[in-house]
């Protein structure tokens, strides 16, 4: 056997060189569920705004583990006891946390399946890995549903402070482009030990925390939640939820993914879980399925599905306007009425069914962080461990603690 | 008017903020054409093995474009007359000069059509375009064709040193996260000029334009020619091919694209140039036509159709063996033997027809830079330009100015 | 003339290459004055600390310039009109604006010239040059001193938003490997206008100032004020000090540098200004003076001079303990007696006269951003400018607006 | 006992965070020897160029410090065995390997002592620091003068690839900004492996090899044999040489460094190796005796060393000029007669003795690779190993093992 066998190396543009263990981990990384995830684009629709964000759930799957790996072998320098089958699950864990995810990452969930979160599937879809690989998965599962006794391990895939976010902090940052995002994941995993069976910071690393806080928040504001990114999410609900209405009512249409059809057509919920049918389609569905269909649907004769196709394939969105801080409701009835005015002049139906996909009013929450059973903890010295935000000398981190909510209206550009 | 309205800019991760003008060349940017870039990865199935290597020809397209600008502003700092015009055209050209791209970059070009370059289709668009914008595009359309009498402004679009080339150097090497291909991209625009019409280095540059040689040369070998790629690209061909036989064997099978359909069953030529129905399908389709239909396929009841369709998901490539150096010729037939032992062996039809889709005789050649109209010029005092292979102390680039070619075989992984 | 030769390119690690207009910023470049700034430390002794943070006062104005030459360029494109001789002035003033400063940059100004600060040096400084180049630095140094109508050139250089500040958390951060410094030059710079005569920062660019007031806190909390650099600092005063009481209590020591033996004999004050002969010494002064004096005089009989420096040139600084949030006052006379203690067993002179030299109580005061005369201003829309900390969504901002003290004692490390 | 305390660590630019052992590793980091090299620039005069590149001796030692780790890890990862003290020992051997050094670095080393290379110097030091610890250092003494049975472990240290060279490339061209000399030091060290007690590089390391020799020649030609940093070079021997001239003459001059007024008197040798004297007065000496020197000299009333001290501190250096390629001897007599006349012009002595302290004829010799004992092989397959200018495709790089010869003058500027 050659001596570098045992591990495969990925080379990412964001941690160099990920090793990956060959045997079971190597398995699940070629398996379709995960490569699946190529599919998929890691900020959504972000990619139209920034157009270097176009990275996709593996790459950020692959870097998580890399981070893991990481943070394992720097543990294990701190004596902490970390057997191999727990090395290899929690790796299984982060590489699979997210193969629950559908096109577009989070944009879809709820029109796709009601009463649906990704989290249901990731799980269900573990659990058939777990059939296939004869039960080698049944650590990795209870790691990541927190039932495994070493809670720290748990939180090392899933916290306010996971390697998953260090991933896609850093990750997005980088391929947005946006470098306010940038974090400091060095200093931040070498000052990670294990306190009383919790992942804590030590003393040495809080302004480290300090940034990678405040950055969370800066990307939140200017990438994840840009106005024009929650235009395009809005836009693509429309879309599909055109799609629905239409083959409801019985104006059949072309959908040229199968899976696609299936969730069209029947309009699953997951109120009572998630059906074997519900799954096989699902694994499917990627963000190809989407825009294969918006491509078509572009020359459906029906002028409003046409119409938002054509809307999304020339980047004509509609326009986000954030209320006045001093306003708490916008005053929808007038938006309806300059909408109806608009789909006029635009030659559409206008009438207030239309309105519906052309006007939207919601809200967006940004909690950079907060203080609850998932929180960032501390060493204040050798022996005492206390909650980021209590800790001395953060008032701008107490400040963010307050969870900010922003109504904001989307609408036609043409309602000014 | 507001001042800053004057441009729009694009956050890139490789170069900063990308400035452009607002008006005809922002509209080109939003226009389908451009905006399908969107769904072509630029390094085709590069992505299989590099995983962060996602990006698109948008983002390169912009990314070209946001060189040229600097480039442009540095000529002009240098007392090179270039007029508002011009300006603007060559950032047009920059722009457009892949619009001609089909699905995966190069690998299905001469599958889709026979005869077949994909400039005929970026001119072919850039006339549709022309029409469109009322003969705005004219001068565009010149400098990239190298009608224009300024011939430095065609080289920075095209030639051994052009903002294309300096840009997806760049782009590839960071998204790949292949160090050895990074490049300095300031110090090669900042020494250029142009000197009795054409675009040469200044002296203090040479070593610069000897690193981006080299980087080129590695990439080729380390990325855009690595064998896993190679092999990628056949089973992608294979699979087309495939879908292409059945069809004209009478053996249907569900298209999920109709523009895929189209040529598919109309197999059209380039001979005798582009028919308008070959532009209007080809616009039509890009990365996820094929995507679409390979899920699709996967479960088409023809065994082989199918066989190659789940490689291609879950990674099942072919091998790629290089031919030793001191052998010329692959022995065929023996590869041929083994291949339909292994055919055999994994249920599949063994016969001849079926090989053809399983075993591939190929080869790559390797140029990094070479000697003709389009070469790199270099001054070596205030009066004299010297081609750059000729310039003194570049032993190594005379050197690899002799083209390499390396013959190599694509075949089952059984086959030894 | 060589098209090329308006400029000298300078290749810098932070910008790239920054272009410097040949002719009279050049010559100020060159000039000894600009030149000693080479033998400053830019972070004083936080090398010691920070060992890639080596970097001069000469690579820091060098690399404002650089930024320099980028906003005023911006800013011409936004139609914000810049004379010729603007453009220049405002290059030598941030090229200037630190030739005041003595060896390691901030730690010694006291101990060195009573009632002084390096500004006062910097405007003598330019005076001199004034002369020497026939008046051609006049409008530099009325923009510096802010006596010129346009008030936003003064800005640039000197502000809490200034291109000296950009360039140093910028480069300070690479330098030191502390990524939590970083910030967002390019799109701050981009976002800049002028409005109403003053610089500000158009709404898109609020995050970037976000990040930029933050990493300065950062940068302050993790380099500027590191606990080892705070001890340092006051090691390298005590030498200086031992070795002015030494020579004043008529206890010759050898001086090896002529310059610094004048201050440490004449002791001036700045309470008059200051004197030719102040000035020719003290631009004969550098980081050397102090390195080669130190040398030297761990090798003198003084048992207090030589131990010091003996622990300077070995890394055995005093220790730093801050007072505990709820401490105000901390326990001098407790510090005392145990200083005395620790002094006796490391057989050193054990009277309170030594323990001056041995143990120090003093506070920082962290201020990212103040609400002042040089606040940040950003656009809310087009025709409303509002300070930074009173723009909506800032929370954290204004929360960091109240300077924090802390108050700390730097002793032996013998003392616990 | 912190779980922590194993280790200290340095925050490193290129590297990040560098884990330093505490115990005898980090006693000698902090040892007045390492810490003299905080006081000696790594490309000697190089900053005068390149004004980012003012990094030290003691930031590179840390470094390849950190680069040890690293492969250490990695081989023992591949099964390598490594003992403990082994470990430690090749640690120290990189910590120390530059301890010998003097005044920036290469430059004076036969000016000050004849007959000298450094690497005396460090065995001289290695063996006084042995000596003081007690026999710890001598696994680490026999390792670095190759006496020690494992011969990878001294490759490590002191080879064609060793963790020296990876570091000071990248260093060097990160803090210059010249990126052309970037290396991908991660997949260089991930494929490193021992064969039969040697280092070689496995087969997928290759074109990082083949960057990483193109960019030591790229290096060499851009930085470290850059005319004006050669021009430099010979300044500043000439104000040592003049100031010994001046002394032997019985002309009394100021030197304010005790340790190098020693070396100007004595002008001792090494050709009976290192007395104890010269050693202890080595020790002391570092860029600022220099510095501090030339700006006493400055001021002296000797015309020529007045002269000369005054173009080091306004950078008023010679100028280079390169023989053309077909020119084997320059024309010396004439450019004698040249320097005599503008000598005299600029109030000099117009003797042939001065001519020696403005005139120089001497030559650079590039050798990016070399085909030696300390060669870099790699593995053409798992059992075979190949001399790696003797591997297949590597034409440039067999290009390279010629060295090439380029000879030069420096002269005044005034001699064209």
């Amino acid at each position: 056997m050659s001596l570098g066998d045992k591990h495969k190396y990925f080379t990412d543009p964001i941690h160099g060189l990920v090793s990956v263990p060959k045997g079971l981990v190597l398995k699940l990384v070629d398996h379709s569920y995960v490569q699946r995830l190529r599919r998929i684009r890691q900020l959504g629709l972000g990619y139209l705004v920034f157009p270097g964000s176009e990275h996709s759930r593996f790459s950020h799957a692959i870097g998580s583990m890399g981070l893991m790996q990481r943070v394992i072998n720097s543990l294990k320098e701190k004596n902490t006891t970390i057997t191999r089958s727990e090395h290899e699950a929690v790796l299984i864990g982060i590489l699979l946390h997210d193969i629950g995810h559908g096109p577009f990452s989070h944009t879809l969930e709820q029109t796709l399946i009601s009463d649906f979160h990704h989290e249901m599937m990731t799980l269900a879809l573990m659990r058939r890995l777990n059939e296939e690989f004869d039960g080698q998965l049944s650590l990795a599962i209870d790691i990541l549903s927190g039932q495994y006794k070493k809670q720290f391990l748990h939180q090392l895939i899933s916290s306010q402070l996971d390697m998953d976010r260090l991933d896609y902090l850093k990750r997005d940052s980088i391929y947005s482009g946006v470098l306010e995002g940038s974090i400091g994941i060095d200093r931040i995993i070498k000052t990670m030990r294990v306190f009383q069976g919790n992942v804590v910071i030590e003393n040495k690393g809080i302004y480290a925390i300090e940034n990678y806080i405040t950055a969370r928040r800066l990307m939140y504001m200017q990438v994840y939640q840009h106005k024009t990114v929650l235009s395009a999410d809005k836009l693509l609900q429309s879309i599909l939820q055109r799609a629905i209405d239409l083959m409801a009512d019985g104006q059949e249409i072309f959908i040229p993914s199968p899976a696609l059809k299936y969730f069209i057509i029947e309009r699953p919920t997951a109120k009572k879980g998630l059906s074997t049918r519900v799954i096989s389609n699902y694994i499917q569905l990627d963000d190809n399925d989407l825009l294969m269909s918006i491509k078509c649907w572009e020359r459906e004769k029906d002028p409003i599905l046409s119409d938002l196709c054509n809307r999304f394939l020339t980047r004509r969105f509609f326009r986000t306007t954030f209320l006045k801080s001093n306003q708490t409701q916008p005053n929808i009835s007038e938006y309806i009425q300059k909408t109806l005015i608009a789909l006029k002049k635009l030659g559409l139906p206008a009438n207030e069914k239309t309105v519906n996909y052309y006007l939207f009013s919601d809200s967006i929450v940004n909690e950079a962080y907060r203080y609850d059973t998932e929180s960032i903890w501390v060493m204040e010295d050798e022996k005492t461990a206390v909650e980021f935000s209590r800790a001395a000398d953060t008032k701008n981190i107490t400040a963010l603690t307050q969870s900010v909510v922003k109504p904001y209206i989307i609408h036609l550009k043409e309602v000014s």
